[in-house]
C-alpha cells in the first residue's frame, strides 16, 4: 500500500490505462474482502502526479480570479471526470474526497440515479418554468413534497417550509418563531395587530419589530446572513464588520474525550451549560423566542454533547414556553448513522422545527405544530421559496439512500473508521487528539497539533479533507463511503502522522 | 373580440380542438397584422371554462394545503401545458400571464432554447455535482461566468459575487459595503483587526459588529431576511413581529403623473427627498455604509423617480464616501426597455454594486472596484454561493434575449401598451389613475379604485395580473410579450372597467 502511494505520486502525467494498470495490482491487497463497491467505475485509489494546483489548475484559477474572488479556493475540480468518492482536477489528479463540498454531496459524484433524475422531463420543466411557489405552485408540488422531502420528515413533524440554502432555512425558521411568540403574547391568532405595532414596525422599532432574540451557543454556526450570523459564533473572521443583533449565547459543553472516560466531569459541564442557558432565557433583556442548536457543532470544531444535554434543552424550552429549533444543515441526511442526528437523543417530544440543507441539495424547515403557520398569508413568503428542481433531486437522493440502505451502511462504516482511528490514536496520541464521533456514523473528527499542514499535505497523498474550528480535522465522507475507502484514508492518516 | 371572450367564458369543459376552433376564428381579427409570434405553439388567446380554481384545482390545493401553507396561493398551475405567455391550470383554463411568477419568467414558459440548455450534459453535471463554489469551483466556472452572467454586466462593473435569490444577493452586497466601510475607517486593507474588535464581535457588540447601517427608502422592498427586511419598508405585513436593525429610511419621491405635466412640483419633491437623504447620511446615529435603492419601487407600488434624482443619489454617496447599491432584482434583465433600468439615468459614474435575481433565474451582485473584495478570504463566503445550474440557465436566457433582440422589442411593445392604456385612461380617468412607466418598456402600472377586485376579475377574463402597493395594478409581462398580447390585455382591461 505504501508502495502504491509512493509510486503514484511519482508518476508523471501518464495515460489513464497505465495508471489503471498500476492501481489494479494494488487494489487486490487494498479492498476489504467481500465488499462490493457502490460505484463500479470508481478508480482503485487516488493518484497525484503534479503539484497542487498543477499547471492546468493554475491557469484556470488565474482566469477565474479575474472575475471571481478565488482566495478561499481549495481545489479547482473537473466534475465530469469525478466519480463516486473521487474528485478529479484539471491536471488529472484524483483525490479521495472526505470533505464532499463541505459535507454536501450525499451519494457520490456523477451518481447514475441522480443523473437519471436530472435528465427527466419533470426536471426539465422544473428548471425552465420556475414557479413562485407561494403564489403559483405546480399541481404536482404536493406530490413532489409527499414522495420526497416529507418521506424523511423527522418524527412528529409533517409540514415543510422550503428555502434555498442553510442560512435562509434558519432565518425563516427564526421568523416563524418570532411570529409564534408574539402571537402567544398577543393572546392568539385572532387578536389583530395594534396601530402602534403597524406604525412602529415601519420604523424598525418595537413593539412592531419586537425586542426578542434567538438564543444560540458559543462556537455555533447557523449561517452568514444578518439574522443567522447573529446566532453564529464560530470565529471572528465570519462575523467581523457586520452589524449584529444583541442576542444571547450560552456556553456549549466543552467535553472531554473519550466521553466514556470522563462521564462525571462531562455531566457536570453539561449541567453548567444548561443552567447558563436557563439563566439567559429568564434574564436576557431581549427574551429569546427560541433556542437553536446543532446536534454536533460543525464549523465550530466538531463539538459534541450528550443526548441528556439535548433532552435538557427540550425541557427548558418547554418550561419557558419558547421553541426548540434543531439545525441539521450539516448533521442531517444520514451522516451520523441516523437520518437525522437528533434521532440519537430519544427526545420526549419532537423539536419544534428542524432545518436542513447541504446533502438535501435543497433547504427548508420541517415543523408539526399548526400554530407555526403564521396567522395571515404573506407573512412567511418570498418569490421563489425554494426550488422544485432541487426538491426533485432530493427525492432522487432519498430513493438512492433507501435503495442502498445508506444510513445503516454509514453507521457501520463509521464504526469501522472510528475503530481504525482509535487504533492510530493509541499509537500516536500526540497526533490524534480528542478523537470524537463514536457511534455517530462517519461524522468523526480529531484534533491535530499541525492541523493546517495536515490538511494541505493530505492532498499530496490524494485525500481531500476539511477542517473545523481551530484544530480539528473534520471527516465528512459521502454516504457511499465504504470500508476500502476507510482503509485508504487510515493509511494516509498514518503516513501524514509519520511524515 | 368581445364575442370571443364572452363565448369562451361560457364554454363548458370541452375538447381542446373545439376551443381551438372557436379561437381560430377570432384570432384573425385580433392579431396585429405582420407580427410574427415568438412562440408558434402559443394558444390564440386565453380560455376560461371553469370557476377559478376549478374542481381539479380545488382538489390539488386541498392536497397541498395539508403539508404546505397555501394561503398566499394565487393560481395552481400545470407547467408542462403552459407555453410562452400563457399559463394553464389543471382544469384546462389558459391565462395570458402578465405577472410571470412575480416578474421572474423572462422568455416564456417551456421556451425551447431553455429546454435545450436544461437537457445539456453541462446542466446534468451541474445539477448532480453541486460545488461549494468558493472552495471547489469547477474548471469551467470562469467560462460559465464570462460567457453568461458577465456578458451583461452593467457598464463599469466587471466582477460578480453569485448568490441564490434577491434577498441574499442584497444582504451579501450589504456585507461587502460594511466591510469596505470599516476598511476605510481602519485605514486600508493591511491594517489588521484589533483585539477589541475580534473580542467584541463574538458578543455581537461594537466595534467588531459595528454600529453602521444601510439607508433605504420608504416603500422600498429589498427582501425578507433579517438584514434585507430591515431595509424593506413596503407594508407592515411584510415586517411585523420580526426584529429589525435601527437603520434609516429616507422619503422616496411621491411624484405626480403624468410626469411631464408636473415637472416643477416633482422636481421640488425630489429635491426634498435628496435633502432628507443627505441629512440622514450625516446625522443618523448608526452612519450608513451605503444607500440602496430600486430604480422603480416595485412591491411598494410602482413608484418612479427621475434620472436626475438617481444622479443626485450617486453624487451624495460620492460626496459622503459611502456606497451606492442599485437593487435591480425586479427591474433588471430587460423589462424596462434597457437591460438594466439604471441605464436610463446617464450616471456620471457607475453604481458601486448592482444586485440581480428574478428574470436572471440566479442571483448575485456585480461590482467593479477591487476594494469591494474583502481583504481576507472566508469573509464573504457560504457553502454554495449560488448555483451553477441556474447560472447555465441564465446564459441560455441571455442568448435568447440577444437572438430575438428582446430588450429593444420590449421597449417598443411597452410603448404600444402604454399608448393603449393612455387612451383608456383618457376614456376612464377614474378607473385608470396615475398611469406610469412611460418609456420604461412594459414596466407599467396604474392605480385602480377597486384594485383587488380588478385583479380577481381579470382571471375570469383569462388574464393573470399582479398588484403592488395598496392600489396599483402592476404589469410585468415577459420579454416575449407582443403587440397581439397587448391587444388582448387592453381589451380585458377595458372590459374590467366596464363591468
Amino acid at each position: 500500500m505504501s508502495a502504491f502511494f509512493r509510486t503514484s505520486r511519482l508518476v508523471r502525467p501518464a495515460t489513464l490505462s497505465a495508471r489503471a494498470h498500476a492501481t489494479q495490482h494494488i487494489r487486490r491487497t487494498l479492498a476489504t474482502a467481500a465488499e462490493k463497491p457502490f460505484f463500479s467505475d470508481e478508480p482503485e485509489g487516488p493518484t497525484v502526479s503534479t503539484a497542487i494546483p498543477g499547471p492546468e489548475g493554475k491557469k484556470a484559477i488565474a482566469q477565474l480570479d479575474k472575475v471571481f474572488d478565488t482566495r478561499s479556493l481549495n481545489l479547482l475540480a473537473r466534475y465530469p471526470d469525478s466519480v463516486g468518492n473521487y474528485i478529479r482536477d484539471p491536471d488529472g489528479n484524483t483525490f479521495l474526497d472526505v470533505y464532499a463540498q463541505i459535507a454536501s454531496i450525499p451519494v457520490g459524484y456523477n451518481n447514475p440515479a441522480l443523473a437519471e433524475a436530472a435528465r427527466s422531463p419533470e426536471m426539465v420543466t422544473a428548471l425552465i418554468n420556475r414557479p413562485a411557489l407561494g403564489n403559483f405552485p405546480s399541481d404536482d408540488w404536493a406530490s413532489i413534497l409527499e414522495t420526497g422531502i416529507l418521506t424523511v420528515a423527522p418524527k412528529g413533524l409533517n409540514q415543510v417550509f422550503t428555502a434555498m440554502a442553510g442560512s435562509d432555512a434558519n432565518e425563516t425558521a427564526y421568523k416563524a418563531a418570532f411570529m409564534w411568540k408574539r402571537r402567544q403574547e398577543r393572546g392568539g391568532p385572532d387578536v389583530d395587530f395594534t396601530n402602534e405595532e403597524t406604525t412602529s414596525v415601519m420604523n424598525n422599532q418595537s413593539p412592531g419589530a419586537p425586542q426578542l432574540s434567538i438564543l444560540s451557543f458559543k462556537k455555533a454556526f447557523h449561517g452568514r446572513l444578518f439574522g443567522s450570523l447573529s446566532t453564529t459564533r464560530s470565529k471572528p473572521i465570519h462575523k467581523l464588520d457586520i452589524p449584529a443583533f444583541n442576542w444571547p449565547q450560552a456556553s456549549f459543553p466543552a467535553l472531554k474525550y473519550p466521553l466514556e472516560e470522563h462521564a462525571e466531569e462531562n455531566a457536570k459541564e453539561e449541567a453548567r451549560c444548561l443552567e447558563e442557558t436557563e439563566r439567559l432565557i429568564k434574564e436576557w433583556p431581549q427574551p429569546p423566542a427560541a433556542v437553536v442548536v446543532e446536534p454536533i457543532q460543525s464549523e465550530g470544531g466538531d463539538n459534541h454533547a450528550s443526548p441528556a444535554f439535548f433532552r435538557g434543552l427540550r425541557e427548558l424550552t418547554k418550561k419557558h414556553n419558547i421553541l426548540f429549533i434543531v439545525d441539521e444543515v450539516q448533521t442531517g441526511v444520514g451522516a451520523t448513522g441516523k437520518f437525522w442526528a437528533h434521532e440519537h437523543w430519544d427526545l420526549p417530544s419532537p423539536p419544534d422545527m428542524v432545518t436542513f440543507s447541504k446533502k438535501a441539495q435543497t433547504a427548508g424547515y420541517y415543523y408539526g405544530n399548526p400554530e407555526l403557520r403564521p396567522n395571515k398569508p404573506y407573512r412567511q413568503f418570498n418569490t421563489w421559496m425554494g426550488d422544485p428542481a432541487r426538491a426533485i433531486l432530493f427525492r432522487a437522493i432519498i430513493k438512492e439512500i433507501e435503495r442502498l440502505d445508506l444510513v445503516n451502511h454509514t453507521a457501520q462504516v463509521g464504526d469501522y473508521l472510528y475503530a481504525g482511528l482509535e487504533r492510530l490514536a493509541g499509537q500516536y496520541p500526540d497526533q490524534i487528539q480528542n478523537l470524537r464521533g463514536k457511534g455517530q456514523g462517519t461524522f468523526i473528527a480529531f484534533d491535530s497539533p499541525q492541523r493546517d499542514a495536515f490538511l494541505k499535505n493530505a492532498k499530496s497523498y490524494g485525500v481531500n479533507i476539511g477542517g473545523s474550528g481551530e484544530t480539528a480535522v473534520r471527516l465528512r465522507p459521502m454516504l457511499i463511503f465504504q470500508q476500502h475507502h476507510a482503509d485508504i484514508l487510515l493509511d494516509v492518516v498514518e503516513k501524514l502522522i509519520k511524515s
